[in-house]
């Protein structure tokens, strides 16, 4: 179950492109992938910064959850992941426990790679994703 | 001036020592490191993951940047910290693009290292440190 890295840092943006190239410029990285996780209804893009991303997001409909966010909170830091070896047991544990979850199952995230949100409410107001890596 | 790993990301805290249980118990990491942040008026707590930290922060004052942090928005993700190889050379990249700095030169942050912030209105809404590890 233990957190064994810091797999990426989920980032609400208005524009995509925008964003892209502000980190582009000023930062001199670049996103390494590009693509639509339709589970969550947004648009990513991921920047390698070690062995982690930065993931930029934004929502392809108002009404998604990084849509709702934009609307409340504008842009800014939406989650953080980290990666785990076994996700189903991860889960389990985290049951066990009393935590609250988001999802009681694993999906399908961002890369293709089972991942499940924890409620922002259990730990330190902070919405955390745990990632079972497909390399992993 | 390429942001070269994910130095760490901060979460701001109210209780740090019920933050380090909840994390110990639930996620089986542990912190390396507790000490005082002087220049931010701020007690942290390093907990490795991978390659990168999650630095818990609680303020040791009310008025502390944290302090109000916590009273507007409640407990979360706080910042985003980048490793640099050259944090001067980085800071004059920066100006020099216009970009709003919060600190013009470098002033000493977590682990005795030099770090700088970057705005959160200049890119994504998302307050940015700039740190020159030690190790570096």
């Amino acid at each position: 179950m233990k957190l064994y890295n810091l797999d990426h840092v989920g980032i609400a943006v208005a524009d995509l492109d925008a964003a892209i190239t502000s980190y582009r410029e000023r930062y001199l990285v670049e996103p390494l992938y590009r693509g639509t996780v339709v589970d969550q209804d947004v648009e990513e893009a991921l920047i390698p910064v070690g062995g982690s991303f930065i993931q930029l997001l934004t929502p392809l409909s108002a009404d998604s959850p990084v849509g709702r966010f934009l609307s409340r909170k504008g842009e800014g830091l939406h989650h953080i992941a980290y990666a785990v070896a076994d996700i189903d047991e991860a889960l389990t544990h985290l049951a066990a426990l009393g935590v609250q979850l988001i999802d009681q199952k694993p999906r399908i995230g961002s890369r293709g790679a089972r991942i499940a949100f924890v409620h922002p409410s259990d730990l330190g107001g902070t919405l955390m994703e745990l990632v079972e890596p497909l390399d992993g």
